[in-house]
């Protein structure tokens, strides 16, 4: 089993006026997020939330395309969403990559700010193939995650840059894009 | 105006039964690859649908965001969309590229097999950063772009690849991992 896992954060989460909620689950970050996180060989994908009936919603999306018609349909839809497992809290999330490792995760957070703790993705793809420790990388819902969260990481990945001036990625997209850096073939190192 | 431009064909496309179809235009497609394409500072993202029915939804989900309510509510997606153009062949894509620059644009496209004239990722890089031709990045949806089309290719990417057997990305993924590697800050070369 792979040492590295992803969190995707329902709780604490800011809205567009800074208040902190809690998001609803949307099923394309189910799927979209479960196919990168197989493609990039992830040990495990954790949708992390509080509410009952949104684990609920979770379990039964997994259920048609992991038992239901959908597994028939789609073998590969079924293979994907073999890596999500569902946690209602971090910490919970923490104490399940723990006892399986014997060893607490690094935690790493994304932010569109540069922080003390920051860490380039060559540095954190370094990290991640001496294999050393497990790593939980936790990726936010809504307007981000909250600061009570965030001061609980041990890194936080500087921002994906594109170019110019905009910076709205959906969290589907930032996830393909972090996973590809930290762990996808280096092929800037290809000959032409 | 980047002289680099996206294309997401809806037909004609394969189905999983290696049939000939067109696809349903999906509403995560329309704002996903967006904003990747905000934040690749992309020229256009032209949504190819040939019925008018889907153009049309197109159109009801622009005028939402650009000129609706969506845009006072968020204005980041107004800013996105604005790069949104829909077309209904690979025809009248190239024609509007060439209308604009006075030069055709080199065609790429994506696949999971090597070809004769497939182009490495840094190499295709390098041709963009020249600037000397527009180019037109043109993305499958349902199970991968007809054979007829991919025929007219200039240039076919190498497929993705992670880690393991796995490779069944959603094309929002494939659209934001490969533009992050065409188009993104050199990261690799960063000092840690």
């Amino acid at each position: 089993m792979s040492s590295v896992y992803l969190g995707l954060l329902h709780y604490p989460i800011y809205n567009k006026n800074n208040e902190t909620v809690a998001t609803a689950v949307t099923n394309f970050d189910i799927h979209d997020i479960a196919r990168v996180a197989r493609t990039y060989d992830i040990g495990r994908y954790f949708i992390i939330h509080p509410l009952d009936s949104q684990i609920e919603l979770v379990h039964e999306v997994l259920g048609y395309w992991r038992q239901g018609y959908g597994a028939q349909y789609n073998p590969d839809r079924h293979d994907a969403l073999s890596v999500v497992e569902t946690v209602r809290t971090v910490a919970e999330c923490v104490q399940t990559i723990t006892e399986e490792h014997g060893k607490a995760p690094l935690i790493v957070t994304t932010d569109a700010r540069q922080f003390a703790n920051s860490i380039s993705y060559i540095a954190l793809r370094k990290k991640m193939a001496a294999e050393q420790q497990p790593c939980l990388l936790l990726f936010g819902t809504g307007w981000g995650i909250e600061r009570s969260v965030m001061s609980q990481a041990d890194y936080i990945l500087e921002p994906v840059l594109g170019r110019g001036e905009y910076n709205h990625l959906s969290v589907r997209s930032a996830v393909s894009i972090i996973l590809d850096r930290l762990l996808g073939e280096s092929w800037w190192l290809r000959q032409e």
